[in-house]
């Protein structure tokens, strides 16, 4: 039988809206918008879109009117009834209200602010301006809804079984992966694929498929929409904004040297357990580690996002062991550039050293490398920074020159304030 | 929105059938049905499963009960509507009316006859008794009942994951299959799968990716439920079936000797052009061509079915020429136990030589080899053959010794009245 109330309904709709929720986000970036709306709400932030991948000519694949509808089509998304029910009543890393009344209450009454969207040559200029809490919310929705226009322009093209076939192929590939990792004794990973996630059906399954594969050491998602309806862990604690915001806004140098202490100092009040993770690479790992207060030391462990993991692993591991830390009882999360060989090379070396973990993005929820001419729709290097704050430039070193950002003036400077000096450069895959 | 009418409706069914159409059946099948109901009605004939592959314990595999509630439901069929409009009206072969109107008649009020199903030891006897014409169409339905059920007491026990990687990878292989035949310049190839098919919903759908990914050089199924619904041509001819069943029936040597060309004279007087091809190896090629009268060669083409198919093909060739024919105005369908690289092979060897087609069968409708554990959804070598005709044992020598059936002594005088010497053996596939 036909459901022909179903199909007449489905004639209706203007658009196919690429985000449909406001939790469909990364689950870190409510973390950290509650942070920030206690610590500091009237800060004005602009973030902007920036393609790290500059043979895609996003203007060209991309229609500007189809693009702007999917923008507006966001800001007219509020949170649900059941979304904030759930955010209230979850238990999210073992903690119930997580999430305080009083942002739950500013959160039910947000709607995203306005874009800036122009087209520059062949990519498009995408910014967000006004208070932090709100525009912080942008990057995410924006990055998924750039990453699936450009696969629709592919996609668009392709014949009935053409389709069914590259998803097919797309499936065997994620499966494979899920197979290799089922060999791996305490594997524990999660999707952290959100930002550059093919389309969110795709992630869905995806998110399903190593529910299935990985039983327990599939240990959730970030995806906060997709861990709700599928009833995993939302996983996710802070990023790299809040250091780069906290850092421009700092008066002096001396100041600036400690910005990324004050976010944690701001961090270690709110949370504690399994939310204590340090994120030490925005501004080079090793001078962050070695000049860190001792309470940091006591913290749950630490994710590596940029840089040669395994370097930047022992880096940890001996930065605790030199304040008195056992590094077998804390957590090393790896989340960068991973697929299913690295992850393994990884936990075959610090498994018995750590508790290690993975966060798997890009190559889980968007490895389609291979599979159309031209590899049209192989995944590419798109991000939505802070670029500034009240006014100031925001400023990105991390571990591998091919990530830094900002003025290069303002990079000279924080190299020298955080004392960072030869760096190795990595590619950036995705 | 959920449409809740379909699955309750959907939950009223007792059992899933496996066959819902008296024409999901090969074309070949109804075309012989018509040449039987009117030379040779009266004709009672045995059919019986015969499971080449005795390592497959079918009746280890498959319910007894549930084999019977299939064949159960196949004996409730009966000619729809639409079905009798689609043989009466549609072109075959460029002709109209191909089905007579007595034959449609008898068609339309046709039931399947009963049968017979025992267990022995770890497999199952399913016999076929009656008139001719009503238990010949037993053999495709009991074939894919078969097929089916044994594939099903496998996909039970997957996953839900698991079962859709399954068919994505099983639809990367078809396709990747068509990619390779895509290649092929001037190629024509038709679906030949549908007695040992995975499923009918698997075997419509590789008909509707064949029709995407080759275009006109796809050109029809032998199953006619699909050509009907999917609108492309219905292919077949004619099959051993016929000399079989006449050999059984000649009251002598003599007769026996002639009964394969009586078959093809009757033939002759219902079809010409496409119609007119050739099966010629039921009591061993060679001898059959050397022994054939003139106006055989006049036939269109030839189909090969068993033994070395090169080797069949330039027989055929030199014959025709022996008669003063052109090979190049012949047409050669290839038939047995093809997949891409054979398929290839025998397209570059003769394509310049006659007009080559394929029927490609099992390989294209059930290629599920080494996709899961023990192999236990690999093709295996099942048919359902007519046993004997009017009390007498039926005979089949074929080019190939392990395809050959019948009591050993009148399979030695089958090979004295033919001529038959030495005989190359070829595994059978499938």
């Amino acid at each position: 039988m036909v459901d022909i109330a179903s199909r007449v309904w489905n004639h209706k709709w203007k658009i196919d809206p690429i985000v449909r929720s406001l939790i469909d986000t990364d689950f870190y970036k409510l973390l950290m918008c509650q942070s920030v709306f206690r610590n500091k709400p009237e800060t004005q932030v602009t973030f902007s879109l920036i393609n790290r991948s500059k043979h895609i000519p996003l203007a060209d694949l991309i229609d500007e009117g189809e693009l702007r509808e999917q923008l507006d089509h966001i800001r007219s998304l509020s949170l649900s009834r059941g979304e904030s029910t759930w955010l209230r009543g979850n238990t999210f890393y073992g903690k119930r209200q997580m999430f305080r009344p009083d942002f739950m209450e500013w959160f039910e009454g947000l709607r995203l602010p306005s874009y800036y969207l122009e087209r520059k040559g062949d990519q498009y200029e995408l910014t967000f301006e006004g208070t932090w809490p709100e525009v912080m919310l942008w990057e995410i929705p924006a990055l998924a809804v750039l990453m699936e226009l450009r696969g629709r322009a592919v996609l668009g093209k392709m014949g009935k079984f053409e389709l069914q076939i590259l998803y097919a192929r797309g499936m065997t590939r994620v499966w494979e992966k899920i197979e290799e990792l089922r060999k791996i004794p305490g594997l524990s990973i999660a999707d952290f694929g959100t930002r550059r996630r093919h389309s969110f059906l795709w992630q869905d399954w995806c998110v399903q498929a190593m529910q299935e594969g990985l039983g327990n050491a599939f240990t959730g998602t970030s995806n906060c929409k997709i861990a709700m309806s599928r009833e995993v862990e939302a996983i996710g604690t802070n990023a790299h904004e809040l250091p780069m915001v906290y850092a421009a806004l700092a008066k002096d140098d001396a100041a600036l040297a400690q910005a990324p202490y004050d976010v944690l100092q701001d961090w270690h009040e709110e949370h504690e357990g399994n939310l204590r993770i340090i994120l030490p690479d925005t501004y080079g790992t090793k001078g962050f580690l070695d000049n860190a207060p001792d309470w940091l030391a006591g913290w749950t462990g630490i994710r590596i996002d940029s840089g040669d993991p395994a370097t930047a692993a022992q880096i940890a591991i001996d930065w605790w062991k030199s304040r008195g830390e056992d590094p077998s009882s804390k957590r090393i999360i790896f989340s960068d550039g991973l697929d299913v060989a690295k992850i393994k090379e990884l936990h075959t070396q610090f498994a018995d050293k750590a508790t290690v973990s993975f966060g798997w993005g890009t190559l889980l929820t968007n490895d389609f490398r291979n599979l159309v001419p031209d590899d049209a729709l192989a995944p590419f290097s798109l991000v939505c920074k802070a670029v500034s704050a009240n006014g100031k430039p925001t400023v990105k070193l991390s571990d591998n020159p091919n990530k830094a950002m900002g003025p290069q003036s303002e990079i000279d400077r924080y190299k020298r304030v955080f004392q960072v000096g030869e760096q190795d450069t990595q590619k950036v895959i995705v």
